[in-house]
């Protein structure tokens, strides 16, 4: 089917956003008007430049407040449509989107909304177009889509036929027993679709709509279900995206573009209508990559933190260093960026890396040239949608390309623990992709998102949402700050799993190691809130280990000092914890701030 | 009364949370248990900061979960509870707060609650403690402050009371009738009246009180109107400010605490228990100053539009130049910014200059020092929240110092019309500010604010609200960007009002002038939404006019091209049209950002 875009769900002038829908491989657009009014472009030149770019106009968007008025205003509306005919007889735009009246002149009344409707059609027909009837949510006497249908039905005109729009449907009702009356709307008739998600938020629906509204599969509507009943119609028109985001209002285009592009294959696949590889989901972390123009720092951690140099790449300035299954690289390359060290790739341990790059490229992940040397194992590689680099690998796994054998072990002693494993790595992302990360990380890589958190820092909510594999063995965090400019943003972590954190504290401490100094009045409040053995708050105390409970588990946690922009925490997990300790993190937060 | 600020409220470390809510002169704070957990300052050394800095501890907060539940709970509750009474004891508080419960374990059971608050007071008060109890507004089985209320006059306890919040109050209920029982609730048993306002959202009330809370008269409460009942009960313990906002945790604490310290003043004249000095509205615009490093181009512009250069200043480096009643001053001296031409400074026309300076002063806005020569007039100025220097003056009015006197007069010729004014100046506001900046031109200035409108600009919203005096002689449209950065916002304008639009826009272009060109597309549009007159429209398009049209009357104005972060714009106002041409605003923005 072919894939649409509203001129509004992306930031930047009309040309920008037309540039953008069609690099991002959308097949057509809807011109929103006020996009139109505001650009340079004729109509004319609109066309030629949507035409050059491959795309066709698949709507104009939209009418307002036309029907079930007086005589004497519809007459009015009637003049102001002929213009927007001719007005789109230029752009070569043949259908339009009438949105159910709001006016305070509409009467409730179906038989002369539908006439009025009819009439409309008629002229509209003149010019070789087609209206498109919807309900909006807030229509002030017609807000649901069978509603608008019912009218669009007793109006019985060729040229008149009615618009579904996901959001409008699905704010008002998500009980699936309400969509099935779209099966009985002819698919012939429908018209239009268009698509949007939106995060489950209790307010008004206006509001809701104007600014929070997502890509399908960002929010929590169920949109695929929504489309599978719109298909099973028969209904053959594009699948478009009208999103109306405060974010993407700022967002650079191109990148929003390949967001809605993504969220549309992902949902084509979801509803059996478009074949993609199969999603391989990572089953590891095989490890984390450092870049830094001085490895001296993060050395000194590593091997304060029990971990071994034991290799070296054979051609470029990378070493390995191991604990038990945690692997971390420390790249000193041309990569290095003067604003210090930071984490830029993630190995993945992937159950088929080849597969996983096929999905990974047809769901526009860019694919990472391979630069290696004629020798080197062909690692396939591909960028998230923050620039961190995901290479799909394999760890010493018979048949398939071992990146550990572009290394050559170094003599070393070994390492402090043969326990340790990478339990989760935290990815704070740019301000702008939040959404759109937490998309990429389940649709491509096919891990499951969990729920968003806000996190109080002390100069700003912080959101953050993990993305895990079914085993927990991959487990992204992902944060945002909470708006552009927030440096607490900009540093990651390595959390390292062991099965004893007291021990490994110590250890690190014994080393010479630095910990974040933890408050004593968050020891004070961990004493009210439960109860401990004798002396083990005290451990935790002198420490600085962080604690936390739930109803399945017991999580201990503290952090190392910041290098450049990462830091590494040591986690333990017992019995079936799940979380992060999301509790401690202000308390953490705010330990670093003021350790800076 | 006395004033106190819960620290949840500020931007920060607890230490810069005290030390900003100190310096703006608040009597007292409460202490968000979070900001103590997260400080690494001892609870001693918290209350001896704040014994330094002439705060008192008047409440911790908050305590939740604590009522109405199974023994073996409650009895855990008891155990937190002593922990917390000891803690506040080290820090010398002698208030808590404790919410009504959200637990699933509560039962509705008021005879229950009652007992284990009971039992809870008995407690506190072994430490000298007091138990405020308060309903939140999402509670399990208490969510009003009058069932707060009877289950705290049924335990009958002498250490327990209620806490009156305004938000969980005014968020369910904004009917006059439903606050009338507070004054049934003896004052004495009133232990805490928490204040906050909040724009009317209609939302989920648990995340419109967590992100959206806002300072008394920065949103839509009747928070006022709240306070005079509770005056009534003879209470008198603090005026407390307690405000979860995402915007004001990203802030600086320093301004945030001002803002919040001069709200409260302004409640405390509005419940009529603090004299201030009357409000004297502005009754015009006497100039408007930009400030540059290069007069050509702005002289260039005033000229082209008009404006005749009439005086010079006696002892600085300032140009005055004159159209009609419209006053610019041109400003090379030393506060020149290398960025660029600037608005940096206002004359207000003032009924009253030293008494408008005084309430001015007594509502913490810095006073500016007067850089005057001893021939000067004694100009009374002072800084807005952005920086704007505003100068509470007169222009030629007998018995008043008169700015004016200050400028030697220059040869010049005619100005082009003796029918122009200042309409209105545009103030963008720095992101953080935009609350603050409505209040105080409200409360200090004595102007009025209009609703606020969202403005669609092509790379994010924009908000907008403007505040005028009665007559409309003054107006500032404030306008915010969406996010930090955002340099649309940046661009302040300056609008004059003439009789005759047309006229003054050829005038302007016959003169060399270049206005901003309004893309065909537009007029188009209005074509389809308006008749005009033969001609009328073709003269609007050759120009550049903008039109809009309300209930009231006629808008039609035109832009120059922007010099520095400056630009003007030249408006005509025909029947009762109040507004700026909002609609057209999205076009504009569009044809700035092509400009440039």
């Amino acid at each position: 089917m072919r894939t649409s875009i509203a001129t509004v769900s992306l930031s930047g002038s009309l040309t920008e956003k037309l540039t953008a829908a069609a690099r991002a491989g959308f097949d057509g657009v809807e011109i929103f008007e006020n996009d139109l009014l505001a650009s340079p472009l004729t109509p004319e030149e609109i066309r030629a430049r949507c035409a050059d770019l491959g795309l066709t106009i698949d709507l104009y968007q939209p009418m307002r407040d036309i029907e079930a008025v007086p005589a004497e205003e519809f007459a009015r509306n009637l003049r102001r449509a002929r213009h927007k005919f001719e007005l789109m007889d230029r752009l070569g735009a043949d259908t339009v989107l009438v949105c159910s009246s709001v006016s305070p002149l509409a009467a409730d009344d179906d038989a002369l909304a539908a006439g009025q409707l009819s009439q409309l059609a008629d002229l509209a027909q003149d010019f070789g177009i087609r209206v498109a009837y919807e309900a909006l949510a807030w229509g002030r006497h017609v807000s649901t889509y069978d509603h608008a249908w019912r009218i669009v039905e007793a109006a019985g005109h060729p040229a008149l036929g009615t618009c579904l729009d996901s959001f409008h449907i699905l704010s008002r009702s998500s009980d699936p027993k309400d969509l099935e009356g779209i099966e009985d709307i002819p698919g012939e008739k429908i018209f239009f679709l268009q698509l949007a998600d939106a995060p489950l938020l209790g307010m008004d629906v206006l509001q809701w709509s104007r600014h929070h509204r997502c890509f399908p599969g960002q929010g929590g509507f169920d949109v695929a279900g929504l489309v599978k009943h719109v298909l099973r119609t028969g209904y053959d028109g594009p699948l478009s995206l009208e999103v109306f985001n405060d974010v993407f209002r700022q967002a650079e285009a191109g990148p929003t573009a390949v967001d809605a592009r993504r969220s549309l294959l992902i949902l084509q696949e979801e509803v059996g209508i478009r074949a993609l590889p199969e999603p391989a989901a990572p089953t590891g972390v095989a490890f984390a990559e450092l870049v830094t123009h001085d490895a001296e720092p993060v050395a000194a951690l590593l091997a304060g933190l029990g971990f071994a140099r034991t290799a070296r790449h054979r051609g470029k300035p990378v070493e390995l260093w191991e604990q038990g299954e945690a692997r971390v690289l420390v790249n000193t390359g041309p990569a290095a960026r003067r604003d210090g060290t930071s984490l830029t790739a993630l190995g993945l341990e992937s159950p088929d890396p080849a597969a996983a790059a096929r999905r990974a490229e047809a769901l526009l992940a860019p694919v990472l040239p391979r630069r290696r040397a004629a020798e080197d194992a062909p690692l396939d590689a591909v960028a998230a949608p923050d620039g961190t680099e995901l290479f799909l690998c394999a760890t010493n796994r018979p048949g398939l390309p071992n990146w550990r054998a572009d290394f050559a072990d170094v003599p070393h002693a070994p390492a402090a623990s043969d326990a340790v494993r990478i339990d989760h790595v935290a990815l704070t992302q740019p301000w702008h992709h939040f959404d759109e990360a937490v998309l990429f990380h389940r649709g491509v890589l096919g891990l499951d998102a969990q729920e968003s958190v806000d996190v109080a820092d002390p100069y700003g909510l912080l959101r953050s949402r993990a993305v895990t594999n079914a085993d927990g063995s991959v487990r992204f965090p992902l944060t945002v700050g909470a708006a552009p400019g927030d440096d607490t943003a900009h540093a990651r972590h390595i959390a390292l799993a062991t099965d004893d954190v007291v021990a490994a504290a110590r250890r690190f401490t014994e080393a010479g190691g630095r910990l974040l100094p933890i408050p004593a009045n968050y020891y004070d409040d961990l004493a009210a809130r439960f109860e401990f053995a004798d002396g083990e708050l005290e451990t935790y105390r002198d420490l600085g280990i962080l604690y936390d409970r739930d109803a399945h588990g017991v999580f201990r946690h503290c952090y190392t000092h910041t290098v450049g922009r990462v830091f590494l925490e040591l986690v333990q997990r017992d019995g079936g914890y799940q979380g992060y300790g999301a509790a401690n993190a202000p308390v953490r937060l705010a330990a670093q701030h003021a350790a800076r």
